[in-house]
């Protein structure tokens, strides 16, 4: 049994995973239960109730969830007026031969699997957003903590999802990395999982999850892994001024319960590792510019 | 120069894009123009005016662009009411710091840019439609023939673009490979550019134009990176029955001009290629089951 969440307060997400699992349960309620306390929580602008809203006022969720055994994915994006985007997701999954709903279809189809209309911009979010408004209405600068979580049961099984409510005051529509398997999350059977937070559009440019997890099957240590991809992105960034220096970073997981990390463009990027035993917040250091 | 773009009916599009590169045009110019034409055609199915709509009815459009020398792109999906999808993606590439809009937000962003409200929903397509209720509301078997277009100018940039209205009769809101990078294309520069069609689930679950670029990167031939791919998502089908027979094919291009293909679980695929004199139509064997 391991399990990763991503940023500091991935450790209290992590510790919610932990009891799924250690009870005897499945890698995807353990990734599910994880990110709904996620969701749940307000103090957190990134995520579910409390996130940030778009540029209109309105609170957008994106969320994916990935399952290894069976090469299944499922996620949503520009979610409106819905609790638990990740729930939602995993039905997707589930329940249609799809893996990405959207927009008012994307609503439409968490209406009729039972999720009911939900206000998700609580007054502090509304208050931030009308500061941006008053202020400058300009693009919000630096990156987006996106929560994920990846895990494998005591079975084996491997699992990976992420949730968010993206960039703050992101154009409406803005979809991200995070539904997007091989950017925000993947993970493969018999090798491992990798989670990306940040600037999505950097990561959706180097498909940077997947290509964690092709390096990982290829041989590459986890960290060494998050570190090479996050060097690809790099080499994209010299090619274009205007994306230079966005922020990416990533998580791995192995299916022998290594882990590691990797941070580009933002200090202070930490994981959450449960190794069987004990959940601990490892801090990265940023790759040096 | 060079050029390639899929399925027989690419032949014509693809004459599009010579056009613009013999006459020294930027290969997005030339991607543009052929993806415009493919989206005008009524008698195509699959792209733009006259594509069939989703279950609801209503036309629904997915469509990206990226520009490999600036490592750019961008991408719309789920979006109604708006004729030229591709040049939608374009501006979302080149005016927002986002990669993909979707849905509403979409719709809205390509009003503010000047497209206006354009009935997508032809006669013919809405007869389908009916047909489709009338006798069973089923989803749809089979594959379905996205058009895209790589291209390399005189000048050497290269460039890839796809445009689609998605699987028939899907659910609202249903965003498939078409507008995500790795996915329905990508390229990369000093390597190539790949482009996928067939149900773009298939696509998104193992990455594959991402894939076939990074094999291609490490250098296979073009039409072995796409075979590679193709097995590497046939693995994934070995796991799960429910997707196991899913069609997915994969066009490549290399910056030298040497172009490839390969069929999974779909005869008849072909791609159009121009080698900077000639436009011709080049069949593609399946691979075998």
């Amino acid at each position: 049994m391991y399990a990763v969440s991503i940023w500091p307060r991935g450790h209290e997400v992590n510790a919610v995973a932990v009891k799924v699992l250690t009870e005897g349960g499945h890698c995807l309620d353990a990734i599910e239960a994880a990110l709904r306390f996620s969701e749940d929580d307000v103090r957190d602008e990134s995520t579910g109730v409390g996130g940030l809203p778009n540029r209109a006022g309105e609170v957008e969720l994106d969320a994916a969830i990935m399952f290894a055994p069976e090469g299944r994915a499922g996620g949503v994006g520009a979610l409106k007026d819905t609790r638990y985007a990740i729930s939602v997701a995993r039905r997707v999954m589930e329940k249609t031969p799809h893996l990405l709903l959207v927009g008012e279809g994307a609503k439409e189809f968490a209406r009729q699997e039972g999720f009911p209309e939900f206000d998700l911009l609580t007054e502090s979010a509304r208050g931030k957003w009308e500061e941006w408004k008053a202020e400058s209405e300009r693009p919000r600068a630096g990156g987006h903590d996106t929560m994920g979580t990846i895990a494998i049961d005591r079975q084996g099984r491997l699992g990976v999802g992420v949730t968010t409510s993206g960039t703050g005051f992101k154009l409406p529509g803005r979809v991200g990395d995070s539904p997007i398997p091989g950017a925000g999350l993947y993970c493969q059977v018999g090798v491992g999982g990798a989670l990306a937070t940040g600037v999505g559009e950097e990561a959706m440019r180097v498909c940077a999850t997947f290509l964690v997890v092709e390096l990982m099957r290829g041989g590459a240590e986890p960290e060494e892994a998050c570190r090479q991809a996050l060097l690809r992105l790099r080499a994209l960034h010299a090619l274009n001024a205007e994306i230079a220096g966005r922020p990416l970073c990533l998580a791995a997981l192995r299916v022998d319960g290594a882990a590691g990390g990797a941070g580009l463009n933002r200090p202070g990027f930490a994981y959450a590792r449960f190794d069987g035993a004990d959940n601990r917040l490892i801090e990265v250091k940023p790759i040096s510019e």
